[in-house]
Parts: structure tokens; C-alpha cells; sequence
């Protein structure tokens, strides 16, 4: 373990998954924290759990993090300002204009105010879902604005490096044009493909293919959380939205008509565009296609899958992705594995061999 | 193995994916199997795989599968009603009804055609991606009409129950819809999404997490062969797009005035719908929020996985679902593994005693 960059104590505001998860990591440094929440409940739930000790009188943070909901983030920056005149304050909220305009119009001391957002989280909540690791690896934007000195800022990088992430610089604007991108949009598309769903006929649902599960899948997030940063990030998503139903229009258009000159070619056009798309996203996900993949028969039981990868790993064969699925009726699991192509058929031997059924 | 339903010889007209596990398929339950492609290279490659024997003058097929792409096929199934006089003829194409509207109104003997769709795919084509397991426990529509007696249309049920997959039956007219619901306009809402990240800047998009990956993945599939697809199913998929079309823009309303009376609320019971949407889904996809998850850090090296489910069925828990990413810059991976949440603790300490870093 490396030595904490971090020096002072650490007060977290907010013991749900990323206050706990900060405190637990920090902790896990040596760092000194303090832990605040308006449930004294979870507050001693993240106190026995290790994330850090109860506030008290004569406190004296270094820095402040406050990971409460969107909507009372600013008001709970604009307090800890107060309250800790000399520490440095960050949020961790997913949106980070609003935050900070709102900080500026109350006449806050954005000297010592300093946003961002770790690209991290979990679909369960509360103290006990947090993890000392959480952070490693993961992008965390530091949301940079001129009404606060280098120096001060480089308690803020300092908590980043310290909790293993990835630290991104971007401007506050930057920031939120880039995740009503990347997810607040994602998440309106998503949801308003699953609402469709709700009034089709049962046969109709029972044929669901992956393809449908994936585009969904962020439809079952939590309605409370995303109505606040929606909410707060209205502008920006509403012009992605606006981009998106123009090209919807034009879609429709094009396949109502598909005799007018173009047309087909129009739709073509668009399916190639989404493409290219895809090929700009970073990791492996995005790059599907520089895989092969073979698709595994796995009984529904403990112990399958383990034997399955064991003799994956035996061959020598690195997995680069997996997609499990189960076909419903069927009394099996199809595993489809992805691999670097020039491995595929070796593996496909091996795997029959072994005496694994290889269904595609 | 069972023995065949199927008696008589079968002839398979295009021998890409499907029509390729269609031979290979039938040829393991013993089932004679003739082959016929445009591509003599194809025909060639999917004899030496096994996949059956190439057409010879006089064959006398009980069944005839044509397997060729959307926009060709109602061509190829009328020439082969009038060349096998007596067979039965069926298709796999992802539509139904233009197919069956085709074929009346080119006065081809319908009686002896039905239609059928095989809820199974893989990313890849040609001849060598025939799997004969392709089908097993996959849902597999027949698009039953009135032209067909039972007594014919029970050769067709054969294929589908000698290929072990589940019959769904469906009229043209109900498997169009359901598929322009499940499979049609996700492709074409994720495309749209896709194609907003075309201009976007390289930090933006660096931002992206499996969210969006999710959302955005089908749009990697082939442009050429949706274009066919989506042109012989327009109305129904417009007819949904169109649905989809007034909820975004009554989402972009509320979302543009929030301090509207009721704004926030219709947004909220937007979000609430997509969950009760999502919950529709058959599969384990369709309900994550039955499991409890944990993310395990895995070097990205052979063997690693193979470790981590190994020690998974050592605890004797059985792995519901499993999802791996890369964030960039990370020298490891993220597996998220979801179990059953009464198992989700032992789990976690019995990974952690075997020396698993556990990241959330």
C-alpha cells in the first residue's frame, strides 16, 4: 500500500454507497475520517462498518465531501462552507453547473468550492453497500472552475489518487454536456423503449432477445434519483433529446415513404451512422467486433460455469467478454464467450473435447 | 438422441448461419439434408462441414427451408413451391407478413407454405458459423394461416421439435408486431443513440460506462440486412416509433419547464413506467433487481476467471448472472457477479478469505 497523499482529516457528509465507500477507502489508507448524516442510523452503520468515526465539537477537517442527493447538494455544500471556514469542500453529485451556480447566486465562498463526479456506483444503496475499492480504476471528473486557486484544488486530486481512480479534468459545462451523453440521454432512450413494453401482449414480451434486454436494461434504475438529475441537468439533455427526435422524424418519414427517391438509402445511412457510434466508445464493449465469440450450453446449476472457465483458462485462452442467457422454457444456460478470433477454433475443439455442448 | 419426427428428405435453400445449423442440425438427428446456394463456393464449404449433400436433378424433398436473406425471399419460396410440387415449403425469415401477402398475390400455392422465424442468431455469418445446437431451447415461431390444413403444417412443428427448439405459434400479423416491438425498434432506437456519439469530443465519450455500452450495443449490427428488415415490417414499427415519438415528446415538454404544474411528476411517472416495462421481460435479465451483486477485481490475464469461478462453486453458490468491464487506463477488471442476496455476504467473505479483491 502506498502512502496516503491526503494529510488532514477527511469529513464525508452522506454515509450512502459513496460517502461509505469514500470513508471505507480512505480508512484503508490511514486517512483520518469523519462521517456526517441526517440518519443517525446509517450513521452508525458506517461507523461499525469502518468508513470513519461520528462528527464531534472542534472538528477541523481538511476537506469536506458531500455525497448527498442532487437536489440538496448545494444547500449542504453552502453550510459546510460555512460551518469549516478553512477546508477545501467537493461534492460528488452527477451533475455540476447547477450545483455551482447555485453556490455562486447565494454568495458561497466558491474560493474553497471545488465539484465532481466519480464515474462509479452500484445498483443498491445505503452504508452497508459501500466498498474500499469502489473508485479503482474508474474515472472520477474533477469539474474545474477559476474561482479557486491550484493550490486549493490539489486537495481534491489528492482524494481522487488516493482512492484509485482515474483523475478526469473538465470544465463544469464540459462535465455535464459530456454525461447527459453518455447517460442521462441513455437513460431517457432506455426508459421510454421499456415503457412500450408495458402493454404488450404476453407472447409478444416472451420473445425478447438480448438485443432488448440490453437497450432496457438502465430502465429499471431508480426513478427518484434520475427525476433530481434530469432535473438539474434539463438543458443539456433536452438538446441531445431534441437532436434525437429530429433524426427519429426524419426515420419515420423515410420509412413511411420508402418508395420516394432516397429513402432506402436514408435508413441506410442512419443504421451505418449507429456504427459508427459504437466504434467510438472506449473498452471492450464498443469494439465488439475485433472478438469471436462461441456460445456454450451450461446447466442451471452451482459449480458449471466455474468448470466451464476452468477449462477455458486450461486451454490458454483469455476471455475478453461474456453474455449470459436463458431462453425461456429451456432447462439450460447459453454462456457466449468472446475471444481474440484466432483462438476461437482451438478453443471450440477443446471445449467440445471436454465434452461441452457448443451451441453457436 | 431422440429419434427424428422428420422422415422424408429436407432440402435447405442458403446455407449462411441459419440454413447452415439448419443441415448440421438435422444431419446429427440422421435426417437426409440437400443443399442448395446462389454461392457454389458456400454450397461447397457447408457440404464438407456436414451441413448435408448438394441438390441433384430428382431429388423429392418432404420439406424445403429457405434460409436466404428478407428481401429475396418470397422469390426463392415461389420458385420452389412450383418446383417441388409436392413438398411442403417454409422459410426463417425475421418477417412475415409481406412474405405471406407476396406470395397470394403472385397466386404461389400457399397451401403447402408456412412461414416460421427462429429466435436465434449470432453476430457472425456464412456457412462455417452453422452451430447444430444453434436452436436448442430458443423460441421459434410458426406464422400460422388458413391456407395450410394441420395435417400439412405438421412437418413444419417436426423441424422445429427435431432442432430442439420451443414452437411459438403466432399469426403473420401477431409475429410482426411482436417483433417490431422486441427486436425492430430497439434496433432502431439504439441506433439513434449511437449515432448522437458520432461528433461527440473523445472526453465525452470516454465517459462512457456499460450504461450506454448496454443501450447502444445492438446498434453494431449489420446495416445492410436491417435495411430489409425494417423496409418489410414499416408499418408496425411505425406504428410503435410513433408511440415512442409522443412519449419523448412529452418528456422534452416537462423536462423544458420544470416548474410547470405537474412537471416533475410526469417525468417521475415516466421513469416509474420504464421500471414496470422492464419487469415484463422474461429471463434473468428482465429482473436484476431479484439479485443482490458484487464486483470482484480480475487481472486481465488467462486463468483469472477460470480462478474467480472456481472459488464461486467451491462456496456452492450458483451464479445468476455475470457482467465484465474494462474501464480505461485500468490494468484490471471488473466482474460483477449477481447471486441470489441471501448468498450475496458469505460470498463476498468467503471470496475475500481466497484473496479476491472485492470493488463494490
Amino acid at each position: 500500500m502506498t502512502e496516503a497523499r491526503l494529510t488532514g482529516p477527511v469529513r464525508v457528509v452522506g454515509v450512502g454507497l459513496l460517502g461509505a465507500s469514500i470513508g471505507l477507502g480512505l480508512r484503508a489508507k490511514g486517512v483520518e475520517v469523519i462521517l456526517a448524516d441526517a440518519s443517525p442510523t446509517h450513521l452508525a452503520i458506517a461507523a461499525d462498518y469502518g468508513a470513519g468515526r461520528p462528527a464531534a465539537p472542534g472538528d477541523a477537517p481538511q476537506l469536506v465531501v458531500v455525497c448527498v442527493p442532487p437536489d440538496v447538494t448545494a444547500d449542504v455544500v453552502a453550510s459546510e462552507l460555512a460551518a469549516y471556514p478553512t477546508a477545501i469542500v467537493t461534492d460528488v453529485a452527477s451533475v455540476k453547473l447547477a450545483i455551482h451556480d447555485d453556490l455562486v447566486a447565494r454568495g458561497a465562498d466558491v474560493s474553497r468550492y471545488l465539484g465532481t463526479h466519480p464515474m462509479a456506483g452500484r445498483e443498491v444503496g445505503g452504508p452497508m453497500s459501500g466498498r474500499a475499492d469502489l473508485f479503482l480504476g474508474r474515472p472520477w471528473v474533477v469539474a474545474g472552475h477559476d474561482g479557486i486557486s491550484y493550490r486549493d484544488a490539489s486537495v481534491v486530486d489528492d482524494l481522487i489518487l488516493d482512492l484509485g481512480a482515474t483523475l478526469v479534468e473538465l470544465t463544469p459545462e464540459q462535465h455535464d454536456r459530456a454525461v447527459a451523453l453518455v447517460s442521462h440521454v441513455p437513460q431517457v432512450v432506455s426508459t421510454l423503449m421499456a415503457r412500450r413494453l408495458i402493454d404488450a401482449p404476453h407472447a409478444s414480451v416472451n420473445l425478447a432477445g438480448q438485443g432488448l434486454r440490453d437497450v432496457t436494461r438502465v430502465a429499471a434504475s431508480d426513478p427518484e434519483l434520475w427525476v433530481q438529475i434530469l432535473g438539474q441537468n434539463a438543458a443539456p439533455v433536452i438538446e441531445i433529446l431534441r437532436g434525437y427526435r429530429d433524426d427519429l422524424d426524419r426515420f419515420i418519414e423515410a420509412l413511411g415513404d420508402l418508395e420516394a427517391p432516397g429513402a432506402r438509402r436514408r435508413i441506410a445511412e442512419e443504421l451505418f451512422g449507429g456504427n459508427t457510434g459504437v466504434e467510438r466508445l472506449p473498452g471492450k464493449h464498443g469494439v465488439d467486433r475485433r472478438y469471436a465469440s462461441l456460445i456454450v450450453l451450461v446447466d442451471d446449476r452451482p459449480g458449471q460455469l466455474a468448470r466451464l472457465f476452468h477449462d477455458v483458462g486450461d486451454a490458454g485462452v483469455n476471455l475478453e467478454d461474456l453474455r449470459l442467457e436463458h431462453s425461456p422454457g429451456a432447462q439450460v444456460g447459453l454462456a457466449e464467450i468472446f475471444v481474440l478470433p484466432e483462438v476461437q477454433e482451438r478453443l471450440t475443439d477443446e471445449l467440445a473435447a471436454r465434452g461441452w455442448r457448443i451451441a453457436g
